[in-house]
């Protein structure tokens, strides 16, 4: 879908009027969740997904043909302080190895019967590091959010946003810790597995950041921009078009929730259309699904990114959406009822 | 696989002789896995299943090609106490709907790209009320234990058993009883939806079958005939015939772990090839992991059966090994370790 975003506001309008899911379609979806051939109730949280789906696709019986899991790469100024346990040369070789089908997240998209693309954002041009500027302008900012609004397909029945960026556990962090406060220990963890020296590093570099910007920032967009990175707000952009065209998302790790946050920040109700795929292992991400107000479908220590916890969560959506629109009712089978 | 069985210990001989997972594949999964390329340890339990999962398919590199789901059916002289919410008769309807492609199972099978079974065990013949009786004759049971163990197919690279029988949680629950002690109600629960009075009356029933059968039974096998059911046994007799194919199980719900709990009673590694596919929402069955000693792969709220829960978890289990076995290493992308 082509992003015509002329500027931040422009987003920030959009989002306040986008709408919710369809009306009709929650009812008889609802309604033939009660005539199913099991005991009610008896599929537990299966049931309100697939309830919760139809709503979103405007029919009360779906079906889940086409997901969409998109993989956006970006660097970081921020890196070159020695936040992460690899070397900022990993992105990019991370990035082909995406393109030669190497990765997880290759594996995982495959086995959901997911189409995957992969976006990687001016890998040559690491973001300012947020300590000492901005980390992106404006018009970088909006750049990116266009390349991830611009990368979701509009016949995508399902997507993944996840992300590829050495060092980008620290701006997510610091997002976290402008958009809801506490200390910045609060929101740093050990990442791809960082000692702990290099933590306590980003937890001052995270603190520094944040009183650096806060005050200059107005909201989730805002903040975005200047403690954020390229990858981080193309999966903004994605997740907003998402929300536009009533395609349900499903929410990966720490990384794609922070950017999440930030246009929650904005809009109470944007991430109406979004689940969380899974509870990553990475410290402060149980935390921030609170502060989503999201109960993850799967918790199984992943702590990758990649989209990968959340391309596991899609066969729990597809397994919910199968049940509910290809069970027979208790008419059509001819069972008693209780 | 046929079964020779003559005898219940026959099954105890052959139950203690299973051969373990295979060493060389173990090793061979695990110096494969350090080489990935992600941060050690970032796939989380996804790691470990692949490891367990190579280990017991002897192949150090597996793929997940053939899973099976079996659907066992049986009814309950027990039923006519008034013990579930749903009649004796949906037990027959629901095989036509297992059969006619209109189950929560068939979807789920469907979804998870596994080939599935029906067997109905008996249906004109309940077993009897184990209140006054065995529920079934040693040769009954035996019966059961074959039909379970010849419907796996030799070729299954995953197995997933799940049951129909109006009633079963009664039983059920009186096996977990007996076998781990505790009171009654420890072990009983709402099943498919009954009111108050009627888990009243059922943990009064099962109360009063335990404390009738539970001196005359040696272990789990013993217990399996007096107070288990036709489904329930066969349950076990395809557990056990997996455990001597190597063939990986995921457990279901309360029932088929009441089922696997008569196999591990009567060898403690009979079950060292299943998990946990999930924890249902049907009371006892968090203690009754917890006795099995198996940490559940999803907690969806499900308390339906049929093997529902076991099978959504197979998209779980193919994810990791799909992970461990189609990812490229550090070498072969070229990627940086850390």
């Amino acid at each position: 879908m082509r992003s015509d975003l002329t500027d931040l506001s422009h987003l920030r309008r959009l989002l306040a009027q986008a709408p919710g899911p369809d009306t009709a379609a929650l009812e008889g979806a609802t309604a033939r969740n009660g005539q199913l051939t099991k005991p009610p109730g008896a599929l537990g949280r299966l049931e309100e997904l697939a309830i919760w789906y139809a709503g979103w696709r405007g029919d009360p019986r779906p079906r889940i043909a086409a997901p969409q899991v998109i993989v956006f790469a970006g660097n970081h100024g921020v890196a070159a302080q020695g936040v992460s346990a690899f070397p900022p040369e990993v992105t990019e070789q991370m990035v082909l190895n995406f393109r030669a089908g190497g990765a997880a997240i290759n594996q995982l998209a495959e086995a959901a019967g997911a189409k995957m693309d992969v976006h990687a954002l001016d890998l040559d041009q690491p973001t300012a590091d947020f300590t000492q500027a901005p980390a992106m302008s404006e018009a970088a900012c909006l750049a990116a959010l266009r390349c991830g609004w611009d990368a979701v397909d509009a016949d995508a029945d399902l997507l993944v946003v996840g992300e590829m960026g050495i060092g980008n556990t620290t701006p997510a962090a610091a997002l976290c810790h402008a958009l809801f406060g506490g200390a910045a220990e609060d929101w740093t963890g050990r990442g791809t597995g960082v000692d702990d020296a290099a933590l306590a590093l980003k937890t001052r570099v995270v603190a520094e950041g944040v009183a650096r910007h806060a005050d200059a920032a107005a909201d989730g967009l805002d903040l975005l921009a200047r403690l954020g990175g390229r990858e981080i707000a193309a999966m903004a952009g994605a997740i907003a078009a998402a929300r536009l065209m009533r395609i349900p998302v499903l929410l990966d790790g720490f990384i794609c929730c922070a950017a999440a946050a930030c246009l929650q920040d904005v809009a109470p109700a944007a991430l109406d259309h979004a689940l969380a795929g899974h509870l990553s292992a990475e410290g402060a991400h149980g935390a921030l699904l609170e502060r989503l107000n999201k109960a993850p479908l799967l918790s199984l220590g992943l702590r990758l990114g990649e989209g990968s916890g959340a391309a596991l969560a899609i066969g729990v959506l597809k397994g919910a959406v199968a049940c509910h629109s290809g069970m027979a009712t208790f008419a059509e089978a001819g069972v008693s009822g209780a």
